[in-house]
């Protein structure tokens, strides 16, 4: 297992509705990091098929199954260079559904899937939530763990990737653009740099930019690191389209979590102490097929 | 219950050894701002003691019980106007041992205690871990969590503290100074705004200021509301001692966890998928007595 990685987030601008385009745009992408030297690259949420859907027949027409041509091809330009390729794309199920999905690639084809399990906005029309919790997955470069846009605002998802073994989290997003004040950082980033330095782990957060139907995405892609600092990114804001951030990232660093002389933080943990429900009630309660109800 | 409060962090600089001059640091900086309007009122962690002990004998020779004169003087000021003060201590406990620990005061005096269950650094030294997570106290203000400095590194905490109904996490918190850099707001401040937006609650973290035998203190007190924008501080860092931090806070926006027409923070959540290892295993296993096992 080599120390250090290349890491590349490519933000990119797809366009809803121009499906080849979209294709293109996105192995393009792809084929110039890896021939940058980019050993694991990050595409954004939905980036073969845009995002601000009209219709269902609109997500269906640019939805892609995981054994088609197109993951193939992000598989063929990863093969070129060894690398990993992790990005969000429309998924057609084999059941027929529609899932806001990010898939792990290598040379030699898709290695995960992970279908985005809280959704945001429209997001619930077109897509059926996931129903598996997000997914780390052990490649030769370390152990990716796998999260899309929305998932952010959830630290039982980043911490649980934490205490699973992830090294980085690989985080395909599609953040429409927030709030910004003269004094203050993004959102976007400072959640990306609190869950980098709670969980000691690398963020590679691809942000898409440019606009939609009248909604601008904020652009903001950043790369953070097991302390807490900003490697790269974000772009210069507001909405930049295109952009791509490059970071050095030693996954070694990720895999002890102390903090200091005598802390770690996860030893430190009191799991005894927290909440119950943070989590569901355990499987063997009386309806173990039954959701646990919101609170 | 008041829609809208008004929420003083005293970032004071007690001085270890010192202790008569700090109990009465401390009710003078809870007694102005009770005269300025102040409604809740928060102190550093360890207020009344200072942190940097050489010593056992030390650090008993600064503790206090919870209805000895120091707090009872809290409640006295407190009093004064109606108001809720929040404050670190070094506390005796009736078991003859020391906690780090912080206390809800009105006017009538000590509501609650916590004693802080994740301690830091030479902390483990001189105190003996909280055994009960921590709380949140129904007041007339509103609902108060209770965190203490390193706690806000434990999402488990923050976020079961805002399952639990806290509105606004009162923090004392004493944190050593950390790395700073030219283009990156202080983590301290990215973690406060990071916890109120992902729990839609007001934070009040109250740091300390000033150096003790050779560890600076960040001086990073900070007021967030729930959307995550900075409401008040940070001083001027590095390391300014004495400062007094200001907002007004609608409680009544905590309430709610909505956060767009069709999402919410709350019941978007997962929690049948998320890793069980996040708490502990349910009481009603095999050895209910017995901690969970750090991870």
């Amino acid at each position: 297992m080599e120390s250090s990685i290349e890491v590349v987030c490519c933000q990119l601008a797809p366009v809803v509705g121009q499906f080849e385009a979209n294709i293109e745009l996105v192995r393009d992408g792809i084929a110039a990091a890896v021939r940058d030297g980019a050993q694991l690259v990050v595409l954004p949420e939905l980036a073969t098929s845009g995002y601000v859907f009209r219709s269902e027949e609109e997500a269906r027409a640019a939805a892609v199954s995981v054994n088609g041509p197109e993951l193939t091809g992000w598989a063929a330009e990863a093969a070129r260079g060894s690398a990993l390729v992790v990005g969000g794309f429309c998924e057609l199920g084999e059941d027929g559904r529609l899932y806001n999905s990010c898939a792990l690639v290598d040379g030699e084809g898709v290695r995960a899937v992970y279908r985005k399990i809280h959704l945001w906005d429209e997001e619930s029309t077109w897509f059926v939530p996931g129903s598996e919790c997000a997914p780390v997955v052990e490649t030769d470069l370390g152990r990716i763990g796998l999260a899309v846009c929305y998932d952010i605002e959830f630290p039982e998802l980043t911490r649980g990737l934490a205490l699973n073994g992830a090294e980085l989290l690989a985080m395909p997003t599609n953040w429409p653009r927030g709030w910004a004040w003269d004094s203050d950082v993004p959102i976007l980033t400072t959640l990306a740099r609190s869950t980098a330095y709670l969980n000691r782990v690398y963020v590679a957060l691809c942000d898409r930019g440019g606009s939609e139907r009248g909604l601008d995405f904020e652009g903001g892609s950043v790369i953070t690191s097991p302390d807490g600092r900003v490697l790269a990114g974000p772009p210069s804001l507001p909405g930049v389209a295109g952009a791509v951030l490059r970071a050095t990232c030693d996954l070694t660093t990720a895999r002890t979590k102390g903090t200091g002389t005598r802390n770690d933080a996860f030893a430190d943990r009191r799991p005894e102490l927290y909440p119950a429900d943070l989590v569901s009630p355990p499987r063997s309660s009386a309806s173990p097929s039954q959701p646990a109800p919101a609170p």
